[in-house]
């Protein structure tokens, strides 16, 4: 610490933490870690420092690198998987001071952010331009974070995830020097120059390096939406209907599966009254015309593999009462149980498997006596089990572990991955070894190595 | 070469090449050469090799990395940027013997292809599955020299490129060792799971690895299809005319410009009698009623900028004769000068840039006395000059290459790459560098340099 406070004197972004007086380091600690929602214990660093600019941050790196001293960058803290623990202590690079949204290019459809900029923030100042950021992970994270988690969300099976609709990023590396992924200010819709050092950043996890702006890719916002909920006799069918509405070429925006613990929890929670059976909730972007004929082929499909109760909703208030259901998952599974908290993990798998996977999964889940409500982005083949536990019952803590990892191995026994979006973090490092193999790891560990040769980066996470 | 052909004796590969007289080089060469459509010079490998499974390309890569002899992957020979040249002499590997389809999942929407598959082999196989591969680059590329080169086309602005595209790869390193970037068998529709190496392969035209096998998102054949053309004022009316259709969400499936000059060759080479303007030729893909929709708000949009004469078909044939112009376009580029050979050089703007710089490069043309019709994805603001030059005037051979320094330099002077999808090869390293950055660009290096530290792959090329 002696070594930290030292460091203040150099760089104002240091004394900004620090103070004059170096006693304001509690109150960093406690914002760096307050909103961390996975289940991983709270690992705080030596420090937070507020950066202002890309400048300061390379400043602030090069003093990290010269004193070997761990480099954490922090954006609004909504992963999942502990990627801002500070496993060896060391600095807590928070970004939310670099907020201002840059260089929106409206005919282009391309803007670039600073890392304090959210998708939120982005779209409300999107909102005048006929233009929106789609990529929607549920939290309202920071852009650059997203990117740096290659985050993705309800959307994706119509938009892509961050790793479609980035780019160029800026990026500090380890050593404090300043790269552009792309090359500076350049936003082509598609490069082939070159190693695509772009999306080698996107889901990196703050291990390569700081991203300090990243260039979005915006789409016009759709003339029409409609929403749409239906019930199903069993998870086969909702996969069926998904698979036919895609192969159909219907451009679905959202096809989101609920199993029936979720819709219990979902009409217990906000006194609605949807069949407790698998279901889909499904959001459609267009015309108007158009939204009626995708509505329609969708209908038939669901019909014709047993789907009821097809309610649809066309303007935005019965829109948003479709999908509170849907919304509200996360506060309905924590209701569930009250007092406890929620863990969610995320496998994703080929659309063909979600059946197989999803049964094994409740059955396991009845097995060993856990609460854990299935929702997912099932046009990815990508769900997540919202586990519901008592944090202080070590025995419950154990299984719900050895749970997850049971979940993730299913998973890639079924050619699939150990996430689809939450990423590794610190939670599925070993799992990461075995979706990969070791030749595919000690690749991953080659490059880290030459990026970061002293290991600074985030360290102890995903390798 | 005494070295190589010692080393017959230990692989089947290596004496189907040379035989036990070793005397076919010669054959080798040319049909490794023969196809080679840049205007790069001939530069032979010291043997061909023709491997017929992974096992073999890493016995001969270990030789190869063992004895310090470089390793050009070769598919199909159809790039642009003389990426197969054998700069510095060494082994070339043609795929072609490995030509499987395996491993189709039509309910996944995804199958696997061993790298003597071609795009067109490959949508004649899924002929009755309802299901293709839209990625079209023009030639009848291999699938795996796609991704190896990051290719993308006409479909692009709809489907995406190969970045988009290709869930996993199967690899041989330059040592000889086998890895799988989404590991072995893995195909979800999305992951997050540890660093993208698949997207770090694709695109990294042969310098850091064999790719032996693609692993490839397919679509559902669209219901039906309409094509239309539409002449233009002016450059400027179409590019607006092509951002307002993407605003619009009008899903199109294709948006080509052609510029005047190409389209009176086209006009004289297939006897057709469009007007002499900037011309779209345009597509889309969906049910038969989204498409009267989309063809509907898209003429709206041309008429507002002042296109005219907008003709569509619906059925294959008029479609076909609709498209002619644009399928033939180098042979149309050719058939101006008879007895000159072409070149495609090819760069990508943000849309709003697309005006300048082609209005700024048809005067270049002209003042130079230069042959470039122009035609392009317009919707990913990537165009090609199409330069038909005497490769024996050596004076006009200079000039060609002086004005395709000067296009690309245009392109990165507008926030744009020097190559929206023919990479950079042998032609354009010096131009990466300007469009990356020195720090960028070591970046670039140490990855090569950790994947291959002996510079055995492709060497000479990208970097």
């Amino acid at each position: 610490m002696a070594k930290l406070f030292l460091l203040c004197r150099v760089i104002p972004a240091f004394r900004s933490v620090c103070g004059e007086d170096g006693v304001s380091l509690g109150a960093a600690v406690r914002e760096q870690h307050g909103r961390d929602e996975s289940v991983h214990r709270c690992r705080p660093p030596d420090v937070v420092v507020w950066p202002r600019s890309v400048e300061e941050v390379s400043a602030l790196a090069k003093i990290c690198h010269h004193h070997h001293l761990p480099i954490i960058p922090f954006g609004t803290g909504t992963g999942l998987e502990g990627g801002v623990g500070a496993l060896k202590g060391g600095v807590c690079f928070s970004l939310r001071n670099m907020d201002r949204v840059l260089d929106l290019h409206q005919e282009d459809f391309d803007v670039s952010v600073e890392p304090g900029v959210t998708r939120k923030g982005l779209n409300s100042y999107l909102r005048d331009t006929g233009l929106w950021f789609p990529v929607d992970p549920g939290a309202d994270a920071s852009l650059c974070g997203m990117a740096a988690t290659s985050a993705s969300g309800t959307n994706a099976v119509r938009y892509g995830t961050m790793r479609e609709n980035v780019l160029n990023l800026e990026v500090v590396l380890a050593d404090g020097s300043i790269i552009h992924t792309a090359g500076r200010g350049r936003r082509p819709r598609k490069t082939s120059a070159g190693y695509n050092l772009t999306n080698l950043f996107v889901g990196s996890e703050g291990t390569l390096g700081v991203i300090t702006k990243t260039t979005l890719r915006l789409y016009g916002v759709p003339e029409a939406m409609v929403s749409a909920v239906c019930t199903f006799p069993s998870v086969q069918a909702a996969v069926d209907s998904t698979v036919q509405v895609l192969q159909t070429g219907v451009p679905i925006a959202r096809i989101e599966f609920l199993d029936d613990v979720m819709i219990d929890a979902c009409n217990s929670f906000n006194s609605l009254a949807y069949p407790v059976a698998p279901t889909l909730f499904l959001e459609f972007h267009g015309t108007e015309k158009s939204l009626e004929e995708q509505v329609t082929v969708t209908e038939e499909i669901t019909q014709a593999n047993g789907g009821s109760d097809f309610s649809w909703a066309r303007d935005a208030e019965t829109r948003g009462r479709l999908w509170k259901a849907r919304h509200d998952a996360w506060y309905a599974a924590l209701a569930l149980r009250p007092g406890c908290k929620a863990y969610s993990t995320d496998v994703c798998v080929p659309l063909s498997r979600l059946p197989q996977i999803i049964v094994e999964t409740k059955e396991d889940l009845m097995l060993n006596g856990l609460t854990g409500p299935i929702a997912g982005h099932v046009g990815d083949g990508n769900f997540h089990c919202i586990m519901v536990m008592d944090p202080n019952d070590q025995d419950e803590v154990i299984r719900v572990h050895e749970f997850t990892e049971r979940l993730a191995r299913r998973a890639l026994a079924l050619d699939g991955t150990c996430t689809g979006e939450h990423g590794v973090g610190l939670g599925k490092r070993a799992l990461l070894r075995e979706e990969m193999g070791p030749l595919a790891i000690e690749v991953m560990q080659g490059l880290k190595a030459t990026l970061d040769p002293k290991n600074l980066m985030n360290p102890g996470k995903v390798l």
